[in-house]
């Protein structure tokens, strides 16, 4: 207890308390609550009401229409009629009128930057029926787009000519959940929070988290590779995900669904489904491997002076904190003082730091869990490696941390636009990045205080713990200038550090034409042998991803 | 503390002790010793040394020589010769003589229950040399078989005729560690033991660990998708595995050695060789996501009066012991009573149950694992889901409580052979299939005390917390009779409840036949049109797998 003079008076009085949070009330729970509107129905367009949303073949000209596609007739919409029967099962703009309100969640995305020509929304209720639909689709050559909750980042789940939206949105069954092996089978169109407080009744929690939770479908996260906040403790997709039900484009149905923890026999192919963004068929439903929920939870955040002090903390709090560490949240001092700029609110630590840390515990038992965070907190405060810090005594300030986080996002865009970046970088030169773009755009004279400057700031934050970074540069307007200092530099710092360009956000159209900066020619030849293998006639989600 | 009475003296003494294991010594490591020759030859033939090793050509006549493959010529040789240049790297039995006792270990596997007819085996020191070599065989329709620590069960590593075998055993150099994220890169003939003997200097742990640890490679390891006793705790190679360096037939060099823990650009093929069994290619490097190694490492030897309360106590250790849990192994009475008549021993504990469980945690403070698992086991006996128990206090204890699990694969086999299924079913059922099986035997009057009978006992035993069972028969001697009542039975018992045939052996030779038992029509559609796709000729470990 040498170091505990070293504490700051606020950590020192936290230290006191501990703290259990309630088994159904995680803190993804409550977070999401911030920004998320919890419906089936992809409405999220009050984000980025401000922009307009331009269709995006105005914003991607080069973009051409695949002629090979047929146009949709009034017989196609008759067939899907017949087929799905009920009403509210298709969304027809082709032989009727359908209002903007009507069509446009699903021809748009929540931020506003992709919008497509889309007249005809399916809504098949099984995966019959969507082998159904598919096999008509390939025999006719009708272009589809599979469509979750259309969360997405990057275009990947909106059309982008006259493509046919297939959603799931009325596929939201749970199949079935093993309370011994822990094991659920549900529906893709399951809502992700739906799902987890289906979990939290029976002790589990899903296995991924993310600001979207309370809109996007769980088939959606599959077919994206969702990353998210969990996924430092509990691992990819491609791990916690035991089997797929999906159909390809010839309407075959592929069962994958096992409930089975270990199954050797053969290749294990619903891996080219998780994260294959819809481009090789479609999930109708998933078998995954899901953990208890803790019942003890702690959040701390802490400054540290340099990333280097950063990098120290984090092999420190995986040495000390190990089985219990569930997060590992790295903000630099220009992010945070966006989000006290946006909110006229301080910082819970006084003084300035260059980097903040937000760390967060779960566990199976309150007083250990609380003990191990102290002793860290102790050990990493007496070497200085942590200047100061701060720790939760209740969900309420468990909350508020977290906001210092999750607040970024919106913060960085508060003043008009931001270039975001979600890249992965090894550690040792994750946050080099930063240094090196901010220099470049001041070398330019395009960073300032006043309006003269396209530039508010460049920032850092994200998943630490992943190797994830979040680069935005915060703009007053977007600029032909910032972009051209910005593009393909980004991508290239990356490529010379075997850096991902796209770390959990996919392709979709986004990244389409970058991912040589992330894959070598001979890997980006094995997808497109992959795409013709499965979807040789190229009607699965066109014109993105390779 | 109310139920402290009725825990017997034996685990009382022990509950007062804890124990803490020094970094670099794990329990596979010591465990390991009892079962493995520490080299990275494939020299394990002291195993099985009084059962003869047949010609599999013999065992399986069936199996005819694809006579689309060349037979192997002198001018084949001198290029490899050429290629290789070290005399160490090529064991030429086409053109010159060469003993038994060198070809045989790479011809045979250590069962003895699969023997090639190989004369060639090439031993390339870098990637490129596989390259040539591959690209060579496939211009000349040369058959070959990658081969790593020759560790398997099913014959899969070994060829079936003339084959050219291509050993990892020259590729073993660890390529990088990073000590902040925990990632490793390796060659794939890295020894699994000496990476994780690397990694406990460093304090980290190889997330894989089983007997054959001081002979198996660990890109043999990926290539059939080793399970092992870790993966309860730190899931499948398909969640760890973050990247592989492949060779495909033609040759061409697949780089996609990541190492970042999340790349969402585009499919990730890397699974498809994770479990592939060396069919569509040979993987030549891997990188990895090490965990952190635990400090405290506790176990415990419980005894429950059905299957049912195995199940319950299950339940409750994966609640109560949450994030330290990282074994939980089941054992029938009749495994144990084996064990104890082979080596004239006596039970940890006395008297009788029907079944027997090993728990292991792994956390990084040992008073807190102590607490917590002192707390499940007064917690399990106060309700009178656990009957008996004993606690290791020291490493001794530690290493004599596993060998109760560990010892039963070799205690079964003693008295003459085994038939031996590696088996995943859905918990709940999990153990009935022993009684099925018992009950035809003995239905048929074939098992008995004495040398009259075939059959000495059916056990089950295995990875409870994985649902994965060893279905073993002790047998006096191999009888037709005996193999009647198996065989179907069995795969088809396993097929009425969605199993796996093979949970973690792989198909390799042994299975390949039964596949549909565990997969549909479908699939085995499509993992012949995988295989297809990158190894058209069929040159890669040919009559295996589908």
């Amino acid at each position: 207890m040498a170091c505990r003079s070293r504490i700051t008076p606020v950590l020192r009085r936290a230290r006191t308390a501990s703290f259990i949070r309630p088994v159904n009330s995680s803190p993804g729970a409550s977070r999401s609550a911030l920004r998320c509107i919890s419906t089936s129905s992809p409405r999220h367009f009050t984000a980025s009401s401000s922009i307009s949303a331009k269709f995006t073949t105005d914003t991607y000209p080069e973009i051409k229409r695949d002629e090979r596609f047929a146009q949709i007739t009034p017989e196609h919409v008759k067939f899907f009629k017949d087929l799905l029967g009920k009403d509210c099962a298709v969304i027809d703009g082709v032989t009727a009128e359908v209002s903007t309100d009507e069509m446009e969640p699903y021809n748009g995305d929540w931020m506003r930057k992709y919008r497509g020509h889309c007249k005809l929304v399916l809504k098949p209720g099984s995966t019959e029926e969507v082998s159904k639909i598919l096999k008509f689709c390939n025999d006719n050559m009708l272009a589809v787009v599979p469509q979750g909750g259309n969360t997405g980042l990057v275009g990947g789940s909106v059309p982008v000519f006259d493509e046919i939206v297939i959603s799931t949105s009325r596929m939201n069954e749970i199949r079935s959940f093993d309370d011994v092996s822990g094991i659920l089978v549900a529906d893709a169109g399951v809502v992700l929070e739906i799902a987890d407080h289906f979990l939290a009744e029976k002790g589990y929690i899903f296995p991924l988290d993310l600001g979207a939770k309370g809109s996007c479908h769980i088939g959606g996260n599959v077919a994206t590779n969702a990353g998210g906040l969990r996924l430092l403790r509990y691992g990819s997709l491609h791990g916690s995900v035991l089997g797929i039900e999906a159909v390809l484009p010839d309407g075959t149905i592929v069962d994958d669904l096992s409930k089975l923890r270990k199954n050797n026999t053969g290749y294990d192919l619903k891996q080219l489904f998780i994260g294959g963004e819809g481009t090789i068929g479609m999930i109708t439903a998933i078998s995954i491997q899901c953990p208890q929920r803790s019942s003890a939870v702690n959040v701390a955040f802490l400054a540290v002076d340099s990333y280097e002090k950063a990098q120290q903390a984090f092999k420190e709090a995986r040495q000390q904190l190990g089985e219990i560490l569930s997060a590992f949240e790295l903000m630099d001092l220009r992010s945070q003082k966006l989000v006290q700029k946006q909110r006229g609110s301080k910082s819970p630590l006084e003084g300035e730091s260059p980097f903040y840390i937000l760390i967060e515990t779960s566990g199976s038992n309150s007083e250990h869990d609380s003990e191990k965070l102290g002793n860290f907190l102790e050990d990493v405060m007496g070497k200085e490696v942590v200047s100061d810090g701060v720790l939760a005594e209740n969900e309420t300030q468990i909350r508020s941390l977290w906001s210092q986080r999750e607040g970024v996002p919106e913060a960085v865009g508060h003043w008009g636009g931001v270039y975001k970046y979600d890249v992965s970088i090894p550690l040792s030169e994750m946050y080099d990045i930063v240094d090196d773009v901010r220099a470049k755009v001041e070398d330019a004279g395009l960073i300032g205080d006043t309006d003269d400057f396209p530039v508010i700031d460049v920032v850092g934050y994200g998943h630490m713990g992943d190797s994830n970074l979040h680069l935005n540069v915060a703009v007053r307007r977007y600029d032909k200038r910032v972009e051209k200092i910005l593009e393909p530099f980004v991508y290239e710092w990356i490529a010379e550090r075997n850096g991902s360009i796209s770390a959990e956000h996919g392709l979709g159209l986004a990244k389409k034409n970058y991912i040589g900066y992330s894959r070598n020619e001979t890997l980006v030849k094995l997808f497109k042998q992959i795409k013709n293998l499965y979807d040789p006639k190229g009607i699965m989600n066109p014109y993105k991803y390779v």
